[in-house]
């Protein structure tokens, strides 16, 4: 028996960090993909927690090792996801939640080594996500408006993944997530020929 | 938007009726689809609720009619799923469960026209099988043994089934099945051609 990659990904606003904390508080075995990146750390920001803060070169050699299952530049930043630490999980039957973006979601489902599945969560309309993204007072008007492109843009990539949660009322999505965590743990992995399965060791 | 069958397989002694009584008093939106039978009421069977009961020569003008979904003969009875009110109930957005054997199920996944998923139910060990068997004391001895060989034969199509609860503990059981019937619900049905959905209709 084996856990499996769970992909979560959501445009901003959608209520996703929220939804993965009392995730991870409510499930058992279940762990959560901590990120390398190479920016300096934030103020209240833990190494190991957060992320593994890294340097350019380290990185570099990672990537030459192939010890990256994605990883992407943004602006002058590195970040990515390490393959070896998600193997290890894995192999101890925990399934392991990735808080990665459309294009690394694409990356990861590519790989088809790793058991892994998908789920997508949105604010349940465009009014709702702006109201919701203003609500932060983080950014300036264009800041903003560039983020509600950047999320209409994520949103068509949607229908790509597994699952798809709207997230209108956040106790019901917490509940759906958890429910979906559950559900894939009693699903059958076909075997190409469909092969029975045995008594005393389901999968 | 349309609800989906639910088929709930098992085989004796896995304690199915149990969870699906408990799950039908949680889980909202979901209904039980009601067989017809041409088998006398035994006392304390309600028409409607237990069964539909029916005559022989109403049986077969529906099975000449394309009536059932499925149907077989158990014995001197006809035992069959009738179509229409599955249909009702799918259009209404409920989820309908049907509780059927191997048999039955696997006629009706053959249905591809009609959206359905399948979960089979099982007693932990062959030992906790007997054990719950024996616990009934409604056998002599040949009929339990013949109940656990034919328990032994549908345990060898588990695996055809999409999801598989192994019932140790009776709590436990009815949240995995609950918890599939909410993530399937959440689950993305995939066009052929994947196409993206649409932000105020998620499927």
């Amino acid at each position: 028996m084996s856990g499996q990659l769970i992909i979560v990904s959501a445009p901003s606003g959608a209520g996703k960090t929220t939804m993965l904390k009392r995730v991870i508080g409510t499930v058992a075995r279940l762990s959560f993909s901590v990120s390398h990146t190479t920016r300096q750390p934030r103020p209240g920001e833990i190494e190991g927690r957060d992320y593994y803060f890294t340097d350019d070169s380290r990185f570099q050699q990672m990537i030459a090792e192939h010890g990256f299952i994605e990883w992407a530049r943004v602006h002058e930043n590195y970040y990515g996801t390490a393959l070896a630490p998600l193997r290890d999980a894995l192999a101890e039957n925990l399934d392991v939640l990735l808080d990665i973006d459309v294009q690394g979601a694409a990356i990861v489902r590519g790989q088809s080594a790793l058991p892994v599945y998908s789920i997508f969560i949105m604010a349940p309309t465009p009014e709702e996500l702006e109201r919701r993204l203003r609500g932060r007072r983080t950014e300036d008007e264009k800041g903003l408006r560039g983020r509600i492109r950047q999320a209409r843009e994520e949103m068509a990539q949607a229908g790509t993944y597994d699952y798809l949660i709207v997230n209108e009322d956040l106790d019901r999505s917490v509940d759906t997530l958890c429910a979906i965590i559950v559900a894939e743990r009693a699903k059958q992995r076909r075997s190409p020929d469909g092969e029975p399965i045995r008594w005393h060791e389901p999968h």
